[in-house]
């Protein structure tokens, strides 16, 4: 049976590469209320996809933000279920000049498909798609039940999907959650996500002066928010990379021996590609601390980005009356969101220069996780993987955050397999975002051999 | 005849306000290349106006920037020259939100013009143009020889000016020049300017990773340039207002014991208006040096603008590659602006955090003035202040910066008047600028009695 649904696979890959390229042409940018209607369209284009399938049942649940897509396929007594989570939202696009052809124009060139969301998530979630409709088209059934959830604020903070999970938790029902959504260390060395740290993400607004002051007849007496925007940020994160925030290094992480082993055996060569993929020659952060733990499980603390004042060409000597930056903190599993904004807050306040005013603002916030490798999903899904790429696959933590994952595990007490096809220098979130064919066929491959080793014979 | 003049003033009062409407209609930005046809159709304008008022020569003097207007009435072979400057470009508009109307559709309201330029300078540009108009049509002439120079790029750093007064200064021959770009301390005490302190603009590029990076996958490990130009900034400058470039304060400021005296004296209130300016309770900078002298002779740093990463409404978890801001220097006027120039970017490379590529460019830069107030002119103008206002004008040193006058000085050789009629409120270089119409009449009328006292007899 799995080899009809490979050769199908094979037959029809330009249709799935065609499918991506149509879907990535929608601006769904989650968060940007200007694209809204695209985010819908996006949602739309997804449950057409399912019915195309031929899930039975096809729903776009809406609730306050943008629609959850949901499909269920539940044909088997005695298999499993399985719950597919992914996202049909997209990061912005600035710095858009730095973009090599338009970012919703999806370009084919040296294997890859290049636009924004190729490979964060619809590139993953068509795969995906594609996997379930080898089955469907020539099985005429799926091999185990499935359940799909697709959401379009996952860019965004996923307020409604965790809503909907804690309240519809019975619907979701599963005995496993399959999430694709991740990436490998390399296209020679495949490897399955083990591990996922949190994240809290906030805003700091500055104000000083009621309004914007001329420099020539206020400097040297008034309060300049840049600035005092700038010490406070100096004082959170020093040079050597040390977060300031009493309690933010307190949870403990576990890591495995052989993990730690692996990452002590592998830190030359992620050196040498850390240095390759973000052209630079040295490394930045705790320098006394493994890359692969920083990068994996240590909390870190980074400003994505700050404005105020004159910014454009030329010179303006004004004093303004704002400033603002938006900082990030990535936590290790056992931390929670709330609280580390509880403190982050409070840091915020003791370190900032007098006399300002300061808000802290919680745009959004996600729990880790941390899986344990010896479930049989997990397991089943390390087989399928080895099966494809002819190699055992090496067990990974992942820096990024992924709070339906969390979710998933504490609300739902399932675990969830984090099968990821990315690759490091896909450029997630940034210009010229991309998604290797070769991985999109491996991965459709992949995909449809877990759901095929699942079925309970 | 200068009664005469004088009743002419107030009788065209309206058409001198409405005159200046009609400039300030013209959003001449200089700093912004696509308001470029504005700035050179704000010279037209004021070309116009030179003829109209019956200057036999006027012309527009092109060159690699944008046009100077010159006028020329030399009438009188026994009587000074007076070189009168004033510049016909504006600051930019941002933050435009926070403008109540339209900047470049002048209201009038409250006894005050709101515009951009309207006080600096356009507003008081007109002042002079219509004392001399004055002059002009109810005596024939001009009580002294009058050369105008009106520039379009002194928001921009005026580098063709620079130029022209080093290449042309046979032309530019003169007594005494006048300049109307300043203010007074307020409504009730009329003041004069006796210092200006010089500047230096820069700006600092700082960069990091070859692209913007997901502080997912990097965040931990990766240089972040908005991260390491705050550390740059908070190392320049500390939460104490001093600033730790070396070199900085070498330079020795001459303070009178008077002023020095009445700086003392008018300490408390001074701080009360600039609470009540800026809308905070307490100053900031150097704490134990009197804020006048802070203000007005003291060497400041000011970050003008910072951008950096993603800024737009939202969450987007990028590590740029790129970090700007925009930082001057306030100088004494004793020190050369390529000079500080030079151990400005020595400082920036000496605290830059290692491993960042960072880049330190000179916008533009100008001297500062000293001005004695022994000279004739000098004196002149105070006896035309305390006549129109009934008091006595308090000699004041201005924070903000007129490179031209520093020029006029050392290039001209001859003295500047600096006799302004701005009100710190009138919110230069911000949002919604404007220029009291109380002051616009009295400046009219302490210009034309000031060229008329010029004459000898």
């Amino acid at each position: 049976m799995a080899g009809e649904v490979f050769a199908y696979l094979l037959e029809n890959n330009q249709k799935y590469v065609d499918l991506l390229t149509e879907w990535l042409r929608i601006p769904s940018i989650s968060t940007l209320s200007e694209h809204a209607e695209s985010v819908n369209e996006a949602a739309k284009w997804a449950e057409n996809q399912l019915r195309d399938v031929g899930f039975p049942k096809v729903e776009l649940i809406k609730g306050d933000g943008h629609p959850l897509v949901y499909g269920e396929w539940l044909a088997h007594e005695n298999q499993p279920t399985v719950l597919i989570y992914g996202h049909y939202d997209v990061q912005p696009v600035d710095p858009l000049a730095e973009w090599v052809s338009d970012p919703f124009e999806p370009r084919i060139a040296d294997g890859n498909i290049y636009a924004r969301g190729a490979v964060d998530d619809k590139g993953q979630v068509m795969l995906v798609i594609a996997a379930l409709d080898a089955w469907a088209k020539t099985q005429a059934e799926l091999p185990v039940n499935v359940k799909v959830l697709l959401e379009g604020e996952e860019e965004a903070g996923g307020v409604f999907i965790d809503k909907f999970v804690h309240e519809h938790a019975h619907k979701l029902k599963a005995d496993s959650a399959l999430i694709c959504d991740t990436r490998m260390i390399g296209v020679d060395q495949p490897s399955i996500t083990c591990g996922l740290r949190g994240i809290q993400y906030t805003e700091i607004a500055v104000t000083g002066p009621k309004s914007d002051l001329h420099s020539g007849g206020y400097g040297g007496v008034a309060p300049n928010p840049i600035h005092a925007l700038c010490l406070l940020i100096a004082r959170l994160k020093g040079e050597d990379g040390v977060i300031n925030i009493p309690g933010i290094y307190s949870s403990p992480v576990e890591v495995s021996a052989a993990e730690r082993e692996f990452w002590q055996e592998q830190k030359e060569s992620l050196i040498s590609n850390l240095y390759e993929e973000m052209g630079v020659d040295r490394l930045y952060g705790e320098n006394d601390i493994l890359p692969h733990e920083r990068l994996g499980v240590r909390p870190t603390l980074e400003v994505h980005g700050i404005r105020g004042g004159f910014t454009d060409e030329g010179a303006k000597t004004v004093i303004p009356a704002e400033a603002v930056a938006k900082v990030s903190l990535r936590l290790p599993a056992g931390m929670q969101p709330s609280e580390v904004f509880a403190i982050f807050e409070k840091a915020v306040h003791e370190k900032m220069p007098a006399g300002y005013r300061v808000e802290v603002r919680d745009l959004h916030g996600g729990s880790g996780t941390t899986i344990d490798p010896e479930n049989r999903f997990f397991q089943t899904a390390v087989t399928a993987i080895e099966s494809t790429y002819g190699k055992r696959p090496v067990y990974m933590r992942e820096g990024g955050s992924i709070p339906i994952a969390s979710l998933f595990d504490s609300i739902l007490s399932i675990p969830v397999v984090l099968m990821g096809f990315g690759l490091p220098d896909d450029g997630v979130h940034g210009p010229n975002e991309k998604f290797s064919l070769s991985q999109f066929s491996k991965g459709m491959k992949t995909v449809a051999d877990y759901l095929g080793r699942l079925q309970q014979t």
